[in-house]
Order: structure tokens, then sequence, then C-alpha cells
């Protein structure tokens, strides 16, 4: 048999190579016949070669080459030849030589493919490129990003390791304990009528790990929520997974810091400043109309509250007197944008539920627009201090939550409109003091705003009972480029305080005992004062590889729909299965009986 | 606040330290009251401290400490002291040292545990251990296990980069193909009456991989069986799965081998010499009656046909004409075992369905034994040149799988009596050349010895539709001190031999389409030859740690009946969430309707 084995990969040969013997295999990426001598690209993951097969040396191999289409898989053994003078590809590392090839061997044979390998520039339609994911990833992007997930783990994983975490496995085969997102389920075989569920974090087990007095816990978690899919939600998500004891909030902050300043440099050689930025929960709110604020440019929020109270701008005062805010902010040049844009930002922020966008440009040392003759020279002197020459200002008022949803969402888009984010740009931003429940208005009760174990402040400890959503948490959670990265918090380690942040939530006794007893009992066996972090892995590795779609650095992805077209998976079982769980499908879900396996 | 933060784990200060100001954080391991003085010994993970507290130097500490219970978490800030002249401690890393206490905060109280977290002489019952899982990891053996398991996965990943693998992780949502163990199903809302199955290995992954041009892959991955388990597995597993393109078994070995040095050095600080024995199949059958012979003793059987043959010692004969055999194997010294102690090793085979256990001694320059008399001076003298002065010889006849059956058992059953197995000795083996199929003698046709993408050896080929049972296979298992702690193969990368093979194993045209199609199908696209293997994490860490409990490795294992104790999951669920799923329980597993989270 042919021996295959490579003795370079495609990627490595240089002109210091030439006249090596060589034997290199890969898959046939592109053939070329120029008047008898026949040209293949080899490929493989590492790079190009370019095989040469002459009909009068060698007219063996070179009828063989012949036969050889896109995608075979190839074995050949020659001889390492500098390229001709002026014949170099400069794009490819090993542009400078070719392999005059004396035996050839096919290895395997290709159907051709549903789409052109090859060609990277052709868009292939993303059902397809799901379907036949294999191929999707031998056209190379796939593969590089998944190189850099690897990358990431590893860098990850070394840096933990230097600072004293353990990484401990954490079971899949967990408990249902349905708050927030839906949980998947698994029936029990042994326990007939029961279920697992898979968890959506490991968050008690963590938790438990602390109690356990592990000190430092780390994991590369597979966490899953049965949820209707978001563009850039998967079914199955991966989180960097942490957990420290006898720490507070800042010495996390520096290793998470410590953690990205090493996994961006491994992975696209950057140096990124540290310490991060921190900015409140309130202030992000003020300046930026949201608690994930994107950095890479300004636009800052500008409060103008007391300007409209001072005007005679009726749609503005009457927004005021009904509890409402006026905000808006300034675009540095944005006397240039058209009236057109004005009105497509005016029906981009009604969409948001904002009846209408208010605007003035800065002309010639003057404001201009139909609304000036509302506000007196002195406002007038007022407004224009936050602009300069050929500035424009956007006003809302509206509910406070409405306007810094929309100042928000206008933000970012005239940002992307008139290119003001910079390539290439990292802005990290640690968001703290959230408060520590929200108002759930469909269940008409508090909910916690990141979950039951977050500590409260313990300055604002007294106003629990008054005022509960007054309480700060002692959350914090991480902001690159205005995606949330993650997030995390000082736990509660006192069994009395998670009882009473239950409480708070309104878990009856029996929910209480039923869903978390077993946690409050593991708390008062004596609990190290401990706290935490997830980090969003598929996110960062979106940002590093520059990518929006979450399936791109995903090895096997699932639809929007959480199907996997290439598995055809989700699929009917066989009826011995469900009989074996003691299960059935409902109403028309019925399979017919003593039928195998039928794929829906 | 006190600042609970610490300058020193509990394992760190030595005589050196002496004078510093400290702060140290943890658990009240032991108190002893002396004349006055409070002496505590704080742990954590790292180790124990000594603290002092003085009642006359520090009055407001000493009362302070008069209050502690074991298990309370405490913090303290006080000064490193060498411990007076013969007092020091040599079991302890911090046994030249004590803390004279300053100030004391107690952290959090701790309820009387279930059991006894200082004492670790105290056998605690398996249930309880496992229902206070937080307790147990504190008592330090699993602790110790857990950090190893982290120091082994790590030295993996660091070392399979060094060597080109990326780790790629492969879904958990994926689907049933219900060969070999039975699938946990995850029922689909999305698409109702459809199944998610959680994945026995990631095999169709990896090898898909190979097809997608990623050359080398591994991945530290969780398995799942929903099997009735044996003491020593998991419904969730971990094994090391690795594939490579372009290669063949000697270079898979060859890596495995620096993998398992690499391993051993860094966890255990062992030098294991390299390459492995490697035994064909046929040959670990024949010399040790099993395919993972343990090779830290002897005791390698003998074929005794041709001497029984020539006897007159109808047992023996009777089984020959039969078709059986005559095995046996030589006992060092063994001359020394009761006619009670072989009665019992009689009756030990008989459990595995031999009717017989014959023996000779060899002492004084002759046999001794009942069955003597059956065998000529010569046929005699050619059994004693097998024996020592000394020895016993053990001889079996019967059927040869039942008499390789009982010999291993029996074989290793003498070496542990005689305690003939050295401490801390690593004996590892390839085995090779395993028959392709076995006989499924209750559906009636051929199974994989392995699985069947295992490719046969190719000099077999041939036999293939004339006498499978023949065929070898290109699989390969490592073994270790008698334990299966791997194994793999090259695969299959011809889809028509893919084919075929399924062909063989008697899948239906139907059947193959559906659970394999879209496999061939992707063979088809040009596959490079591939080949790898998946090694037993768990089992490999049992060894390490020296135990045969698989829930000492595991930070939060399953009980043998596959339900947490510490989580009680499985558990109900509400009826809403099986709604969603449209599955209902059948038979008397109904749930009350509208009944929410009952618990079994």
């Amino acid at each position: 048999m042919f021996d295959y084995r490579r003795t370079h990969d495609c990627g490595k040969l240089k002109k210091s190579d030439a006249g090596k013997q060589v034997t290199l295999s890969g898959w046939v990426h592109r053939r070329r016949d120029h008047g008898g001598v026949i040209f293949i690209d080899l490929r493989d993951r590492y790079g190009l070669t370019q095989l040469v097969f002459d009909p009068v040396k060698q007219p063996k191999a070179h009828a063989e080459a012949e036969k050889l289409r896109s995608e075979y898989v190839i074995s050949c053994r020659g001889t390492v030849s500098p390229r001709r003078e002026g014949m170099a590809n400069p794009k490819l590392s090993t542009g400078e030589i070719e392999i005059f090839v004396d035996e050839l061997e096919v290895l395997s044979k290709a159907k051709t493919p549903p789409f052109s390998i090859s060609d990277e520039q052709i868009e292939v339609n993303e059902e397809l490129r799901l379907k036949y994911r294999y191929l999707d990833i031998r056209r190379g992007d796939v593969a590089l990003k998944l190189a850099k997930r690897h990358q990431l783990m590893l860098a990850t994983r070394k840096y933990l390791d230097e600072k004293g975490f353990l990484e401990v496995a954490t079971p899949i085969l967990g408990k249902s304990t349905p708050e927030g997102a839906r949980d998947y389920l698994v029936p029990s075989r042994t326990y007939p009528g029961t279920f697992f569920a898979l968890p959506q974090s490991p968050q008690i087990f963590k938790q438990l790990l602390m109690v356990a007095g592990m000190d430092r816990y780390f994991q590369i978690a597979t966490c899953f929520r049965d949820e209707d899919l978001r563009a850039d939600r998967q079914p199955e998500f991966t989180q960097i997974d942490m957990e420290m004891s006898f720490g507070i909030p800042d010495d996390l902050m520096e290793i998470i810091e410590g953690l990205l300043k090493t996994v961006f440099k491994d992975c696209i050689g950057l140096d990124i400043p540290t310490p991060f930025r921190r900015l409140s929960h309130a202030i992000c709110l003020e300046k930026y109309g949201c608690d994930r604020p994107d950095l890479r440019f300004g636009m800052e929020l500008i409060r103008l509250d007391e300007i409209a109270r001072r005007s005679t701008f009726s749609v503005f005062l009457d927004q005021l007197k009904e509890g409402g805010i006026v905000k808006g902010f300034v675009v540095k040049g944005g006397a240039d944008i058209s009236r057109k844009s004005i009105e497509e930002y005016t029906e981009f922020v009604g969409r948001l539920g904002i009846k209408g966008l208010a605007w003035m440009k800065r002309q010639e040392g003057k404001l201009s627009s139909s609304i000036v003759k509302f506000f007196s020279e002195d406002l007038q002197k007022e407004l224009m201090s936050f602009m300069e020459e050929g500035d424009l200002l956007f006003m809302v008022a509206d509910q406070t939550s409405r306007v810094n949803q929309g100042l928000d969402h206008l933000r970012r888009k005239v940002a992307r409109d008139r290119n003001l984010i910079p390539e290439g740009r990292y802005e990290f931003l640690w968001v703290t003091d959230f408060p520590l429940f929200n108002w759930n208005e469909e269940e008409n009760r508090l909910a916690s705003e990141h979950h039951p174990f977050t500590s409260p402040n313990f300055d604002d400890l007294s106003l629990l009972d008054t005022e509960p959503l007054k309480v700060r948490s002692s959350g914090y959670d991480i902001v690159l480029n205005g995606y949330e990265i993650g997030g995390g918090s000082q736990r509660i380690h006192n069994p009395e305080l998670q009882q009473k942040i239950f409480e708070c939530l309104n878990l009856t006794p029996d929910e209480l005992k039923t869903k978390f007893g077993f946690f409050i009992d593991a708390l008062s066996y004596g609990t190290p004062p401990h706290l935490g972090i997830a980090l969003g892995l598929d996110r960062i590795l979106m940002i590093l590889t520059q990518t929006d779609n979450i399936r791109d650095v995903i090895a096997f992805p699932k639809t929007q729909k959480a199907s996997d077209l290439m598995l055809e998976s989700p699929s009917y079982v066989a009826q011995q299965q469900l009989n074996e769980l003691k299960i059935a499908l409902t109403e028309d879900n019925q399979l017919p009986l003593n039928k195998d396996a039928v794929r829906n």
C-alpha cells in the first residue's frame, strides 16, 4: 500500500527546502492544464502547495493526474523545486516553491460537492452550509474560527491554572428548577415519571464547591436553554465559569482583566490596556441609555429637562408634566444630515414607541430647526454650548425607560451610519451597582435583576423591607464594544439572608423547600464569603473573529429552530425507547405503534 | 466590615515568616483549650495552620475564640511565631509556626455536620457522603482527587496542543442511533414528537471533522449511557477523544505513549518507560485468557492439550474429544497452598461454570496430586519442566472460552491472595489484531467487536464474504494493570467499504439510510485515511489515585441507580413543562394534573 504519511503539511515548504524528496497528502483544490503540464493546488488545513505533473519526465504520474477531480484526496511523492523567476505567489506561505511529482496515489475519490470549496467568494445559503457542515468547515473560514476557539480555551485554562483555579466538571444531568429560561428535560428510566434537566448554568454547583472548600474553581461549561432562539443564541452554549472564596469584586475583576489580556494577546496578538473602566448602572443609563454601552465612540446623552422646562415647546412640557424626561445627544458635524435621513431616524425611533424626534443644527453661529422658536435666546445659547459649528442635536421626550431605549438605539445607529466606530478597537467596561430587584409586571412581584444568589450591597440592607427596588446588588457585568460578555456577583453566603431574598421573590415556603431547601441547608454548614462570574465564550469569540453569526464559531451548530440539519436531529425514536421511559406522545404526535424511527 | 482577604493560605507559612503580620481565613478544624490558652487548627484546601489565642494579651480575641465551634468560617489577623523547641509538627507544612491572633471575626457559623470533617479515619456511609457531597469534599480526599483530575486534563490539553491537535467541542444534543447501549433522550419542543439523544461518544462527529479537513482533533468529552450501572460506571463519564488524518496506528500509539508519559509525570511524578509492549488479541487470550491482561505479575497460561491427550485422565480426554482445551498456570511456591484453599479456588472457578480444578504440586523432586497416576513418568517430567521445587500447577479443561475466562479470573485472584501485585507498578500494553466481528447469539447475526467504523485489516479483506469471523480489524486497545483504559482503530474511509460493513451487520437498507445515510454520503466527498482513539479519563484517574470507586474521582456523581442524592434529582416536573413538550407519563406514572413539582 502507498505510504501516505506526510513529511510536510501543505503550508510548510519554503525555498530553502529545494531539492528535498517529500511526501504530501491532501485535497485537490484546483487543477490547471497548461500545454501538457498539469498543475494541482494541493490543500490541507495548513495551506496550499503547487504540484507539477510533467508528461515527459513522469508519464505515469501525469496520466494519473489527468483523472483527478476537485476534492479528491491524494498522496504524492516528489521533489521540491523553487518556482521560476516571477512565478512566485506571495499570497501563499509555500508560494516560492512547487513539487515535481514522481508518484501519485488517489486515496479517496469525491463526488461533486453541493457548493464550491475552492471559491471562498461565493455566498452559500446557510441551510446548505449546515447540512454539509463538514464541507463548509473544509472551506476554511469556520476552521480558522475553530482554531481560535481552541487557542482561547487553552489560554484560559493555562492562565486560570496559574492563578490557582481548578477546573471541576459539574453534572450535565441536573435538576429542573424552572427560573427564567425553559429547561431541556431528560426522562429518567430508573425512576419513571421523573426527569433530569440539562443545566442552564453550573451556578448551584459552583457555589457548593465553595462550601466544599475548593477555594478557586473554574470550568469551560456547556449550558442549555430551550428558548425560541434569537439570531445570536444557541440551545447549547459555552461559558467560562468561575468562583472564588474569601475575595471581593476588586480581586475578581483584576483576575478577569488579566485573563482577557492574555486571551487577546494569544488569539489576535493585541495588547489591551488594563484596568478596565468602571461605570455604575445608573451612570450608564444616564449617559448611554443602556446598561451595556458601546464606548468605542462618543455621543454621550445629555439631560435637557431643565432647558425643556423653560421652553414653550408643548411636546416637551407635556412629557415633563407626565413625569417624563428630555434627553438628547450631539452628532459631530451632523448638520449635513439630510431632512430625508432625519425622517428615517424619526421612523426608526418611532418603531421603539417614541412619537417624535426633535433636532437642531448649529450653522453659521445659530440654531436652525422648526422648533427653535420655542426656545428663548438664552436657552438657545445653553443648547449651543453643547455643540460646535456644523453639529446636530437630537432630542427626545418621553417616559425615562423609553427615552433611554430610543436614544441608545439611535446613538448606535448613527454611529454605524456615519462610520464612527473605529476598526480593531476594543472598549471594555465594568458595569456595577445594579439594582438587586426589578419589578415583574406580569406576575406582580419582585424579580432578581441577575439571580437570587446575588448579594445585596451591604450598605443597602436596611432598605430590603421598605424600599427593595432601591437596594443595589453587588453584581457586576463586563461589557465589550456594546455587548455584555459576562456577569457575576458577590454571592450571599449567609443562609438567613438567602432565605430572606427568596421570600422577597415571593417563593412560597413549599417552593423554597423543594427547589432550594438543600442549598440553604448547605450554606448553614460553614460557608466562606465567595463570588464569581461567567463569561460568554461564544460571544467573546464572535468579537475576536469579527462575525455576527454565532454559528460561525461552533463546529456543529443548530438552526434557529434548534435542529441539526446534518444529523437530521431531533428525530423520531422507536416506540420501545419511549416504553422503557414510560412516557408517551400526546395528541397528534402519536407515532404509529411498532413503527421504528421514522424521520419527520 | 472585617477585611477577610488572606495574605497567605493555610499551607504556606514557614519559620522564615516569623514576625510577619498575616491575615488567614478558613474553617475551624479542631479546637483545644490548654489552661486558658485556646488553640485552633485553621483549615483550607491547602493545609492547616495553628492559631493561638492568649487570654492575657488578647482578651477580646480570646473571648471570641471561646465561642468557636467546628466548621465555623473565620478570619483573623495576627503574628507568625516559631513554635517552641520540640513543639513542631513535622506532618504539617506549617508545623514549625503558629499564629498569635490579635483580631478574630466569624464569617459564618456552622451547624454540626452529619459526619466528622476533621477525623478522616471514620468510615462514612456512602449515601450520606453523596447527600452531603459538599461536606464530603471538604474532608479532603475527594478534593485531592479532583485536583489531580484538573492536573490530568491540563497536562493532556497542553501536550495535545503541542502535537497539533485542536480541541473541538461536539454537540451534547445529538441524535439517537441505538447501537449497543441505551440512549438518554431529550424531547424537542420545537419539533414535537421528536427527540435528541445525549451522545454515547463523539464518534460520528470526530470522523466528520476529519472529512472536514481538521486534520488533528481532540476533546475531553462528556459521554452518556443509560445503562444499569456496574460499580465502576456512571451515567455521565468522560473520555479523552482523539482523531487524526493521514496516519497509521504506529503514529497514534507513539502520541498516546507520549501523552500518558506526560500525564504520569505531571500527576504522580513517575517516569513510565515507552514504547509500551504490544500483544495480539490471540496471544493475550492464549497467555492470559483475556484481552486485557494484567502484566504486573507472571503466571502465564500454559497450553497442556498435548500432554493431556497422552494421559489417561478421562476428565481431560473427554473435554478434548468435545473440542475443548486444557490449560493451566504455575503458582510459584504454591505447594504451600492448603487443601482448603484449593477447595475454595475450585468453588471460585465453579461459579464461572467450570466443573473441576485440577492441580499438582512439585515437592521433593516429584509431583503430588490425586491425578498424578493418570500421567506417565514422561508426561510428569514434561509437566515438571514448567515448575520448580515447591510450585503448584493449576489445570482446567473445558470449552476454550470457559477455560480462558476461568483461568483469567483464577490467575488474578491468586495474584491478589498471594500479594504478587507490586505496589506502584504500572504495566501498559497495546492489544492489537482484534477480530472485526463477533457472533451475536441472541440476534443471530454478526456484531462489531469495536464499532462499525473500524477498518478491517486490509490483508483480510478477501475473507469478508467467506469467513467474516476470521477477519482481523485494525483496532487497538490500551490496557493498564488489567484495565482497558482506551481503545481505537484505523477507520473505514471508503464509502463503499463502509456500506459493505453495515450490510455484514445485517442493517436493512432502510435502517442504513435513516441512521447512517448522511454519514456514508459524507465519506463520499473526499475522505482522508484517518484513525483515532478514546481514553477513559475516569478510569485512568482511578488508577492514578488508587481508588476502585469511580465516584471518588467525580465531583458530583450519581448513585448506581443513576440518581443525585444531593440535588434530589431526577425529580417530578410541572405538568406545564410536559405539555410544552407534548409528552405524557404512561400508566401509574401519571402526575395529578395541575400539581406542581412533587418530589418522588
